[in-house]
């Protein structure tokens, strides 16, 4: 379901997906924040002319209104960022076919935007945002200071305007009590830890999102470097923690694994944290060899596609009138039909 | 495996099994408690023979102590009493080919017979049982006493030498919390309530056995309709706890149902406790309709089959040298790769 996740990496048992992101905010108009309907309807225009006119056909133009309650499942794939919907009434987006890159409008700032892919938060992620964002500049004045950088609309993101950020499956860690610590750790390096769904979240499922947090002062390249750095070296210990969980408890391990798949074949009402802790251990169980039969890429998808908005989006699609856990375990009992993991 | 569970009965929705049970004393001997080796084997030796001469080849006799381990399995499947291991030095016992019928020697007293079936503890089960031993008095002098009736070792017993048994599977009536003033009420008119494995067990599974108390004064008959009568009342009460849940709870019935399914077929390791309770889910959904393709017979036969001395006696048979809680997983992941409920 999710187009952005084609590309395999090489970290995926533990790296599930990385973000770029850009902000940026055109000269002579308010930031979104203080707008009215005309003048973030000319800043849209403005916008959306230079990318149809540099990428002609390759981004597709949404009004976040339009979008209805489906812009809640385009937020759990994370496609778009919630204050995008929160900003409803003014904001839009121009997503690219392949879902790699969107570019936000009058969310937080007049642009806000981003590039995705699986694995890690790699230079060449930073560099392919950046360079669409030079082509945009050549097109657009953006409110730059010489001595700050670029200027936004919240403080903490001016200078480089960038935030990179990578989501890693961190359930070893977690369970062996080490995640205060690392916490700590990547807080006194300026790196900040989030849940799921970013800032005030849950980390359901053991899905941690870390990501840098300083604007002003490194150059970005240093950032993503340091960012990419410090990941290196929690996938070491994650694998290292899976491997020697392997080794010392493996009928525990092989138990709690064929549990999981076995609840989620089973289960006709199954809450999001208990389908996502399910779908967990079977993502450290394929990632050990324990289950065959079934890619890390497509477990992932379940993952994000077992999320309450996916789930009513389901049912109006399946013309289901259930409640959304019924259909969350219909969803997931026909997804383990089709990938016979037993035969 | 258990040959005695043949009989289908009406009320096998509920009604696990019935016993009656008949104690008598050789006269001119001493009770079991009492004997030394020379006298005990003086015992069985009168015994075993009427029975060979009454019944010619109809009974074999197996000493409790040639059987080692697997005598737990049988008292496991409820054949023989945890009393006769206990004195497995001088016990034996003469087992029916179609193992209806067991007569116990040197248990407590020089004879315990027990008449199994599934279903209702009818009049017809006692009647098998008191012919089969009229024919054995016979041949044999009881200690009997004119007033008190049949003298038994413990005086308990003494009188008609009868317990009358059932084991009822009351899932319902425990969770909906009627299990305490139920066990008052059949207090009161003398009907005892024990669990899985008799005296002091655990209703492991929510399976209860029900026995008459007095064996002094009411006759055998009365006993007998009475405990019929008792039980009629509790299976009707049951049966409409089950489909008021099933009419109230049906998403979550068939959720659990479901969910003991895929445990059942998917733990790699599993406590006779936690597959009890699953099985005693998958009895609930068999009996309202939400499970076909398996018979309650069959899915009752398992939950006797996983108990502890049943599941190293098949680690024996398959040359597994396993934990017993994977040996039990193993069992039972292969009893539902025959049964396919799912296709």
């Amino acid at each position: 379901m999710s187009k952005w996740r084609n590309r395999i990496a090489e970290e995926e048992d533990i790296v599930v997906s990385s973000r770029v992101r850009l902000a940026r905010n055109l000269q002579g108009h308010r930031f979104p924040g203080a707008l009215d309907q005309d003048e973030a309807q000319i800043v849209e225009e403005r916008i959306v002319r230079v990318i149809d006119t540099k990428f002609p056909g390759i981004y597709r133009h949404f009004r976040t209104e339009d979008l209805g309650e489906d812009a809640k499942v385009l937020m759990e794939n994370h496609l778009i960022s919630p204050e995008l919907i929160q900003n409803r009434a003014f904001s839009s987006f121009c997503l690219s076919e392949d879902e790699n890159f969107n570019i936000m409008i009058n969310e937080e700032d007049h642009i806000r935007m981003q590039a995705l892919w699986p694995g890690m938060p790699g230079i060449e992620l930073f560099e392919q945002a950046k360079g669409l964002m030079d082509s945009l500049e050549e097109e657009l004045d953006f409110s730059f200071h010489p001595e700050f950088g670029y200027l936004t609309s919240c403080p903490t993101n001016t200078g480089t305007g960038l935030r990179a950020s990578v989501m890693l499956h961190l359930p070893s860690i977690k369970y062996s009590g080490l995640f205060p610590g690392l916490e700590d750790s990547l807080g006194k390096v300026g790196l900040i830890v989030r849940g799921l769904n970013g800032e005030g979240s849950m980390a359901l499922g053991e899905m941690y999102q870390i990501s840098n947090q300083k604007t002003l002062g490194p150059s970005e390249r240093n950032s993503i470097i340091k960012l990419n750095r410090y990941v290196k070296h929690i996938v070491a210990k994650e694998r290292e923690l899976r491997r020697s969980f392997l080794t010392h408890y493996r009928p525990m391990l092989e138990d709690q694994v064929s549990r999981s798949l076995g609840i989620l074949k089973y289960a006709k009402l199954i809450s999001q944290e208990e389908a996502m802790a399910c779908i967990s251990l079977l993502r450290v169980g394929i990632s050990l060899g324990l289950l065959e039969k079934i890619s890390l890429k497509r477990i992932t998808d379940l993952f994000f596609n077992v999320q309450k908005h996916n789930m009513i989006k389901y049912g109006q699609i399946k013309g289901l009138e259930l409640e959304e856990n019924q259909l969350r375990s219909m969803y997931i009992n026909e997804f383990f039909k089709e990938v016979d993991l037993d035969g």
